[in-house]
């Protein structure tokens, strides 16, 4: 049931022979190449088994995985499983972060037994871009806000920061002592120390749901953009390798295509701010941006009614597909209109600024009324952990 | 005054073109070098400033130093400084780091400003030796307790866990964004990213003392041996790349020579146990591992008495020089009686077998009342710690 919708492969063939850059801005290019090279495996085949698959599934975005199935089957045998997933509290949830949050949610969803751990990496805030504790415990607190207006059941979640948590700073050191310097070389390539650091960090965030004092042993899943596979890989390795210790079960990863920022040429990410659109905008601010964003129009009306436009390069389209399309035939009506020269690209702005517009101003309001079940999620989690002992 | 029990620059110039190993276990074979190559400067033109120079100093044990003039400056004008040190608590005490203890205990000692900062690496020791904190918090007691019964001053001490002081990580966390590893090759080799990264931990524990809510950049000196200089010099070299942030002042360090290990061939060190000699040891264990000992002797009785022995090889002269003799002069007799023929090594180990168990017996009963103060001391300290935030 190939969807017309649905980016192909071919479209995406400019190849890009770099190593996958978690930290950087560009976009990924070639998604086949990370199934050949990077044993990233089709989720299409374990589509059967979703009774209600979420739009990201459905519509081709979550487009990769590793042993999702083991996830599968806790749902199905009604095991214990974990969705983990993190965020640096440098500012405000964007639409790029917004996709893992709405993977997170959703698989947190298809079982009472799946919980959340999320991470907020306040350590890495301060050191990297000299955010206090104080200012970074209240984006936080408002990041957390945004996932419950995002559909987070709080009743099934752990929210915690990275400079309390000890167990995850014991694991990162741990870690930094059983890997080699060629290991990570291999997968990150050659790197400043604070990355790597990060990465070990990152790999104690990934794998302390298993910890015997949360329980031990079980499935998590990391849902994640295409890019990050390095850390993905890195977390497996280190499960692997300090199975016999701890038992690790090697955690499952969703992967998500990237969204293109406004600017069309990278992929959206807090580190090009112009082409962000955030979930903090206000409707006004969200009109100026699109408006004046790339598309994958043609030069003269005449031409786009002739050749039809390009979806495949325009975050407009992006817009509709990611996020704010009513449904799956919605933006295949899109697709379908875009590539074939019907739609045009002033006529599809205003109609998703709309969209746009509408999801703004409900979630601002959900969101305004969450923070104080934010403020209460984070203080329930912290005494949770620290009845787990240290 | 150049004394004869000495050890002269000409007698220890086997070179070693090597790089300093901070995690070695050999010793330090040329010390001129550490002067001429790293610019660590004598200790010598500054004994003067000294009032009642400690045996380390006197004995030239003491014979390197970095900006040491800082603290005795400090101490001649009644101002603030910090002498501080730290131990990853895997086990007893032995006579090499009781060298350090004894550095920490004097420059404690010349001034009523002078507090002393003493890290417990236990997050090290697990990640290294799996030990658990529950553990290293015993045998960090047991640690507290022995420096306390070698004089150190509990009114003026602040000791405190890696684990529970947030403020070293985040420094840790920091330092590790602001290295290079080109900075961190030149000052340590290829190092595996472990050792990199307890070293920047350790570079926090150095610089913490002058954070604003400790009261704010003030002369530290870290008492070390020679073998220890990388650290030093990472601390400094972070201290000047953060000079604009924090204020630093470059950390103060005075270096003492690597006592021999029983074996006779390593530096005294807990990575090769046999040749160890602790605090713990009851007399008994002593004597057997003195009577055991290798040492300057010659072959034949009649070639000792005619060419005298090698005090320079010889770690039995080295439990006099460095811990056991009653003063200096008793010192300078070992020397010259085993240099000159007149003392065989057999009643030179029975008397010095004489002073190690007097001293232990003492230490023992000293430590052993000493336990809740150890305990003491360490809750006051996290109590004091807690209130300057986090």
């Amino acid at each position: 049931m190939a969807r017309g919708y649905i980016r192909t492969l071919a479209g995406e063939s400019s190849v890009d022979k770099e190593r996958l850059d978690p930290w950087g801005t560009s976009t990924v290019k070639d998604y086949s190449r990370l199934q050949s090279e990077f044993g990233i495996e089709p989720v299409a085949p374990l589509l059967p088994r979703f009774k209600k698959p979420s739009p990201h599934l459905s519509r081709g975005i979550d487009f990769g995985q590793r042993d999702l199935g083991r996830i599968i089957d806790a749902v199905d045998k009604n095991k214990p499983y974990v969705v983990m997933s993190g965020i640096k509290p440098t500012g405000d949830f964007h639409l790029g972060t917004k996709m893992t949050a709405d993977d997170m949610v959703y698989f947190q969803s298809l079982s009472k037994k799946g919980t959340v751990f999320y991470a907020v990496a306040d350590v890495e805030a301060y050191a990297d871009n000299g955010l206090s504790f104080e200012q970074t415990s209240k984006i936080a607190t408002r990041n957390v806000a945004d996932i419950l207006a995002l559909g987070l059941d709080p009743d099934r979640a752990v929210v915690y920061l990275q400079s309390e948590e000890l167990k995850v700073m014991r694991l990162g050191t741990v870690f930094s002592r059983g890997v080699t310097n060629n290991m990570l070389r291999a997968i990150y390539g050659e790197r400043q120390i604070g990355l790597y650091l990060a990465a070990l960090f990152q790999a104690g965030d990934i794998l302390m749901p298993q910890l015997k004092e949360l329980g031990g042993p079980k499935p998590v899943l990391v849902p994640v953009g295409a890019d990050q596979d390095p850390h993905i890989r890195l977390a497996r390795d280190l499960a692997a390798r300090y199975h016999e210790e701890y038992g690790f079960i090697p955690p499952s990863a969703i992967y998500h295509r990237l969204m293109l920022g406004l600017g069309g040429s990278d992929k959206m990410s807090k580190r090009s701010a112009t082409s962000l659109l955030t979930l903090d905008d206000t409707p006004r601010d969200a009109t100026q941006k699109i408006s004046h964003a790339f598309t994958g129009g043609r030069d003269t009306v005449e031409e786009q009614r002739r050749l039809g436009a390009r979806a495949d390069i325009c975050p407009v389209y992006d817009l509709y597909r990611f996020h704010f399309a009513k449904d799956d035939e919605h933006v295949e009506r899109v697709y379908h209109e875009c590539t074939t020269g019907i739609r045009l690209c002033g006529e599809c702005k205003q109609e998703v600024i709309g969209l746009v517009k509408t999801f703004l101003e409900s979630h601002h309001k959900k969101r305004d009324s969450l923070m104080n079940d934010a403020k209460e999620l984070m203080v329930k989690s912290r005494n949770y952990l620290a009845s787990t002992g240290n």
